[in-house]
């Protein structure tokens, strides 16, 4: 049976044979770069029309497409990660939590922001004083149940 | 000795009793309400100007000021945060930690987005489908130095 | 100032004099034991007039209800629980953790069941070989999102 | 000698290939979905005539059966689980761990509901604001010994 | 409100004075001096009759009564006990856990010792080459259910 | 070199071939089954003596023998196991750890029960309100060096 | 109650006072220094002779003889200790534990080195290229009991 | 590539088929048998003219030596060592390290004993009793610097 | 596809056949010895120009130069390093993090050094008392940033 | 008895009033910024001459000369720091500590850096493009011993 990690290999393959970078492949096959770099990865399902489309735009295996569709295992394991790039969000979620808390309770009462019915995207922010990071994010409020 | 937990105890007392908004008290001292938390809280350093402005503007007493401004020992004590407002923040970083790295090394080079020249917004997004909420982050890019 | 600790000790002792069980408690505000036992305990927030409702029910000091409406701070300190009845519910979701993602993937398609927008009971459910358990979850399913 | 991994990808393959659902392989055994799919897993032992029957049903070799209805070891090996999905279960059992325990002992006296005779079911639950997941659990209640 | 710890120091401390054993209280209220051990230290109730009897042989105060009654919440705070006496019953769990498991299914079927309907002694057993420690435990076989 | 996990592979395979339990085994080499069990996982030594009747009695290659009586290496990989048959004897041990250690202090002096010079025994006790596990230890007393 | 710890800031500010060292101690309670250090910091319990020619030398309270000759509960906090000085014997663990597991076994067959019947000094070696920390350990061997 | 882990299993073939102990082949090289088993599995580095007595005792291949004398990297996985034999001189770290540098400072300073200037020693105490397990370490003292 | 892992172990290769150091393979491309190992080993990216020089050097494969200019994924797996050598500077930063903390602010301000934009030297400082290490590590300086 | 902990904070209060940096108080007791910092909160001891310096040099009480200048009990409690100052540090010893350790063997052979016999300085690099941090370590070399 074809994995997930199969399709994630045949993906890079792919990508480096053809010189496409993740936006580009993001472009052809219409969703967002962090999104198909996310599923690709294996940590997202792509829609099944994406995955058709990716399929075709790689020229991956007919039988990948059902693999990119389905329901991912999200695994990390790393409890703290090591890799700097990764750490420093690590390091905003424990310096700027409670505050992020602070500041959702007050816009919006007693709740928080889905990981789920959420985006992300990351874009380049031209600065004399050196470019910058810039990344959004947008989840839906969900506010606490009381029954 | 005043320390910052006792600081931080007048402030929300003070702001209790002025049922002042984290927003209220940013605008009194023109700082964002993301820097003005975190400092309040003590995970940050005010300026000693804001520091002065917020003794002033909440009637702390003047002792307050100095410690307001001094280095913060930044220390959390969860490694994976329990309460689900700020554990959805680190669920991110492990899902998308991965896609945040590759995106940065596709945009700009071996580097990443740093932690200190960093700034963070919160905001409601009103939404038919229920209202969602922003966090926009801008931090400097860093390149690797080789030598 | 009156913290969530100190009212989850007014309304234990309160309780205590009065004789009366949580489903009591629960019933003179007409709310769910559930609910009404994780609120108490500070682990969630009482809406404002339920709150309110509270401390007439038990004669807490009026103060005592602008605390209970505040958005807690859940905390729990044991990764693995100790106590038996508690270790339980940890050890199913060991065991039965994989079998609820494959049926919630099954019945719904890629997403999860929310731990926010969320009800439960326990109720004792009379059997001539033993008593049981019975404990029943809704949560509401939350697509994950594809952008 | 066949192990329970072994059979796992059995079972998994037939069924992809079949195009069934658990809740059809159930139905074929005539077992709740819950239970045919963690004994597929390698977390349970089918009953023997229930591994006959699974065996029949998917074709598997006969040695198979044996192999589900041998006791399994069971591990989980992220002592707090990643994947959203199970991890709500996990906050669940930390916010309201106190309170299932609280209720139990209001309502049966000291002791704990079993997670060995245990039984639980997954239903969608039809919802105009959005279609909910029911999680209902049974487990017979075991009174502490004092001797 | 009087804790169990409170209880646990008033026991302690009138069994110092009085130059008693736990055998000899456990004598006095007719129970095993393990159960009057164990909830003597809050990590068990005693039945109301045995905690009247407990409080009337110490002569504690009466309010120790229904504190010695109540549910306790089982804690331990070392994952792995570090006290030698301890950690050797960590060890044997360690290395003979298995073996229990193999022997124990082959015995009765796929199931556990409870460790809730359970009971244990602890004996001094006379022996030429050097006394030895007898331990036994018996907890009622579990079995597990499939639905 | 055959290692002790080639050997317990041949001495599982052999036993189900047979049709053997591990209490047809332990009478064949006129050992405990506990022992017999737990040397057969390579957590224990045979005697050279029982290492060669194991040999005959399962028809193993002559080279097991001195496999089966060397010194293992013991280790176990989960610091909280997490099959439910095994766990529940860790939490036996959290529970009622304090408990013994008292009464061994009581009737014995300050030291503890060897697990070296040490033997188990697991039984089928009946019983009509359902048949419950005895388990057996016997360690020798071992008292502290003051020197 | 008088408890270790209160005993042990006794003796260390009874020791300052006198100006004694912990061999100074030793030798007037003729113990040796491991022994008398360890125990007067509450990780060993003295023989009740010593105790009390402890509580003369050292002019403490009578109570505190009984305190001193109690059966401590031993419990250290790191699991890996961070003082470079205990740090370095974790690591002579780490590296050549096998080594003395080895050696231990080809010298005296299945067993191990009694960590309860064992005693240890620790003696200052003249050494002209730098004085050297020469500890020596001797504990009973115990042989695994195979029954 | 020869790796030190091809070498450490080659020795231990030849040892087997030799029947040499491991003060057999420390005798042949004339080193003691704690360093010649360490380096042996890897944990340390034998000087080269000893790697080459080695190679010739054992008839390993010649490239052997060159690995025998690479310095090694030097890694436990076990935090706290579960094998029995290993655990005890855990314990007594934990017991006894803050003894250890209480009399290192009391006869020598503020500093440590080396890990690195260091050798170690096990032999065979008779004893009437029960023979012993003799452990010596000598270690270089080193003064902590103050500059 | 070729991995870093590949080309690390090629490189290893080719410097024990070649018998060069690192210091004359970094003498070669014209890099430090610190940043040649160390992205040698697949910690960090080799500029391309170096990459390909390196390539030149040690006859690398010509694919080998893309995969040395790549970003590494930074991983290390102990979280406490074991090797003495490399724990030895993790005992610094435990000792001593205060102090670089404390020193830091108090000669710039509130912010950090960055480890991004950061070289380090390591050299042999020839001393009558014994030769010594001299590690040099030079970071910019990063002023947290207060909006 | 007065503690390290209470003289460290009679050290940082005299500091303050007196309006001193840490590089003024070395200097008035000639040593370097960073043992006078270390030391001064209790992280090293002073030898007694310099304890007598700053006891003299900040008016302390005679009694601090005594703290001062014992061993002090070197305890960090976050085994991953979380502040981003010292984080960094950390993160350095993760990315190129197999680097340092490759050096030092590569220019001194089999051995370590001295963490004990040790010292380190930080200062200011004026850089036009940011000043940097400079950090200079200086540790023996000690040599493995082969016994």
């Amino acid at each position: 049976m074809m994995t997930k990690e199969d399709v994630t290999a045949m993906i890079i393959s792919a990508k480096k044979q053809a010189g496409l970078t993740w936006e580009d492949i993001a472009e052809k096959i219409d969703m967002s770069p962090v999104f198909t770099h996310s599923a690709s990865m294996g940590m997202n399902a792509f829609p099944e029309a994406k995955a058709e489309a990716l399929v075709t735009a790689l020229s991956l295996p007919q039988e990948a497409a059902a693999v990119l569709a389905e329901s991912p295992n999200k695994v990390w394991e790393q409890t703290v990660p090591t890799d700097p790039c990764v750490y420093r969000f690590y390091e905003i979620v424990g310096v700027y939590g409670p505050t992020l808390k602070a500041l959702i309770h007050e816009k919006f009462g007693d709740g928080i922001m889905s990981a789920i019915d959420f985006e992300m995207s990351v874009t380049r922010e031209p600065n004399p004083k050196g470019d910058r990071v810039k990344v959004e994010m947008s989840g839906k409020y969900l506010q606490y149940n009381a029954w």
